[in-house]
């Protein structure tokens, strides 16, 4: 089958299970769980060949762990599955209702967005969660996995295709992308494919967002800031930093910039430096922070990188102002984090950092599905629509208005024969 | 000024801006109102200037008849910012709220989008309306008016940017652009701006979308359908059918194909037509259509055509599944009627009819921010994210989540010294 009639089945699997009720969506989910649990060893198998072929080719060792998927792998995404059937069903929920005349009800109800084209990374289990939170919300999902896990997704989406269909989800719902060529395929179907989610690499990320016209959601740099403004308590400011910048320093929401306010820089950078030598991380500042402490010049690049290592650029500023200038103009709308006591502080800079998730007084390493507690997450985004900071089941939803008559017609309106009354109502929509 | 500049001012006055208290921004809506009222023979003189040239120009006349802008356009648009000014700021409102753990407090909190470019039609009222709308709601606009109305948009623009200016509503949050060169640079501004809006013909938002990476919000094509069902009340159906062809004909919700049950067919088309054929509409119909009654033959184009004239397509359908599977293929994904009364066909009809707006019993002109009681909107969205069917206030914003500590660190739930409580809790954001 090409990518178009791929892209197609998936298109009218999506309206089928658009309507597909809880209980067989949640029986479906069952049913992957269990045949996991039942073919692992076939996965295990499947995941030695892709790992053997990826020692070969001498795959970074890093992304060789990502691939792993072992006993304590399946029981995971199996917990994962367990949670999401407990949560409740997104799709048909009436968001809002009015009465726009006797006997005329308007209501906006919850539904799945259609088609989800997702690119993952290596990480083979990331299948199974994205799959399951596109079936749970009433989505088809277009599969692309990283090249070095073929096998093991390969069994991982005959799995979930096999236990869903077995009871009922319509066929074609599920489908995996195997190449480069299937996914600039897919970039250029915006007649059957409604959002794409990327992740991975920032090049690879913007090559998606500039070659698409399907909405993308996601982020391709996490240029992350700490913030510490006078008058912080030095100590949980250098804590925060410090975790900011090491506790995992490859993923998007590790700071990469300090800002310091000129007030508390000779109190709090060297303090900084004593503990975060300890981590190896290298240091770059701007020439006033030089004047402070040893460290080698920062240059304008330094602002503008996503370092994803133990590197960290600093850089004095006068104000509060100066630092929230300095992020919406180099950040990436990821996250970022003000240190301070001063409250008046505090909200200028929560209100005017134009970013997905402002901070105050915490580690930027909290901007996190599951540290936010949504359970799982397809993605972190920095766009400035639809959904935004990391993003769970509801970013997979859209709503349709139902509108409800008795025979009502516009022209007795326009004609002033009847006339609005628009009373919000509180009302379920039940026919 | 050159358009990235104009663009780049927009930005930072967005910033400011999303920050504005309610107060600040009711005062500005309330400048605007009087400022319009006493500058009205300054607006009745540019677009006497318009309405001469184009008069020269022999634009067609219901274009002619929206350009007008006279002393009742004045009142209108004077009490719809006065409307306006009555909503609850819809910026700032806390959408959700949790503990993640002790002292660890997230908030969902709306905020503006940020730069909103807005491409609109000949009417200038337009111009009132959008740019009052994006104030409210804390976003920067830029807009492009139609060529014809340039003397009175100017006037208009410029009573805008001098009554918000003067209370102190940051400078460069509203401008207006002249040539289609500006359009064309304002697509490729994604660093700029965050939602385009197009409202004019359908070549032209498709041009839209088709050339730009920044989000389109709107709609090209309305494709609307009417499905009389088996068992349908004939003169409720008649009446609809009529009213959602004919009550306006240039508009994206009237309905250019009509679908109908075999099983009805004969007894709903003969009386159908007789009231019809008075209101001069064209008709044609697929071949079952042309055994009952005396229609000219449709084609596979006419099925794709939104007309937006008098003509209607007919066609005979089997099902409820096989007018779901026709609207769904030819469809636009804007708003279809069924006209039934077995409430199993509607759910299946509501649940799988892929459209913003899917109606029961009632005519699809009532598609519309108005009627909807959204108080004005911004245009009809057939994207299936962020916002879809009639967009008011609401699909301006965004939110943004803002975390606050007293010195959390991942750290120490990595290492499981803490645990995270993920409790729901229903507080206003308040620092």
């Amino acid at each position: 089958m090409d990518i178009k009639e791929v892209a197609f089945l998936a298109k009218k699997a999506s309206i089928k299970l658009a309507a597909a009720d809880t209980e067989l969506k949640n029986r479906a989910l069952g049913e992957i769980a269990k045949l996991i649990e039942k073919r692992k060893e076939e996965i295990f198998k499947a995941n030695k060949e892709d790992i053997d072929r990826s020692e070969k080719e001498s795959l970074a060792s890093p992304l060789l762990k990502r691939l792993k998927f072992d006993e304590s792998k399946v029981s995971e995404v199996i917990s994962g599955i367990n949670s999401l059937i407990e949560l409740p069903d997104p799709v048909g929920k009436t968001l809002a209702s009015s009465e726009l005349d006797e006997g005329l009800d308007l209501y906006r109800v919850s539904c799945p967005i259609g088609v989800i084209g997702v690119i993952f990374e290596s990480r083979p289990d990331a299948l199974v969660q994205i799959s399951t939170l596109c079936l749970k919300s009433g989505n088809s999902v277009l599969l692309k996995g990283g090249r070095e896990a073929i096998n093991t997704n390969r069994i991982l989406a005959d799995i979930i295709k096999d236990a869903t269909e077995s009871v009922g989800i319509p066929s074609g719902w599920i489908q995996l992308l195997e190449t480069r060529d299937d996914v600039n395929e897919m970039l250029k179907m915006d007649d059957c494919i409604d959002l794409i989610i990327p992740r991975g690499s920032n090049e690879f990320v913007r090559y998606i967002m500039e070659n698409s016209n399907i909405a993308v959601l996601g982020h391709a740099d996490g240029i992350c800031h700490c913030y510490v403004d006078k008058g912080a308590d030095i100590k949980m400011a250098v804590d925060i930093v410090v975790d900011s910048k090491t506790q995992y320093v490859a993923v998007c929401n590790a700071t990469e910039t300090l800002l310091v306010n000129q007030e508390v820089a000779k109190d709090f950078l060297p303090f900084l430096i004593e503990k975060i030598v300890d981590k190896n991380v290298e240091l770059v500042g701007c020439d006033k922070t030089r004047q402070i402490v040893d460290v080698a010049a920062a240059s304008e690049e330094d602002w503008k990188t996503e370092y994803l290592d133990y590197k960290l650029s600093i850089k004095i500023v006068d104000s509060t102002e100066e630092a929230i200038d300095h992020i919406n103009t180099y950040g990436s709308g990821h996250t970022d984090s003000i240190i301070s006591n001063n409250k008046e502080n505090v909200e200028t800079f929560m209100n005017l950092v134009d970013s997905g998730n402002v901070f105050w007084n915490c580690s930027t390493r909290f901007s996190d599905g599951f540290r936010y507690g949504f359970g799982a997450e397809v993605g972190i985004s920095t766009n400035k629509i639809h959904a935004r900071g990391p993003v769970g089941l509801d970013g997979l939803l859209i709503y349709k208005y139902k509108l409800v008559g008795k025979g009502h017609i516009v022209a007795d309106y326009a004609s002033k024969a009847k006339t609005f009354k628009h009373k919000k109502t509180n009302k379920e929509f039940i026919l």
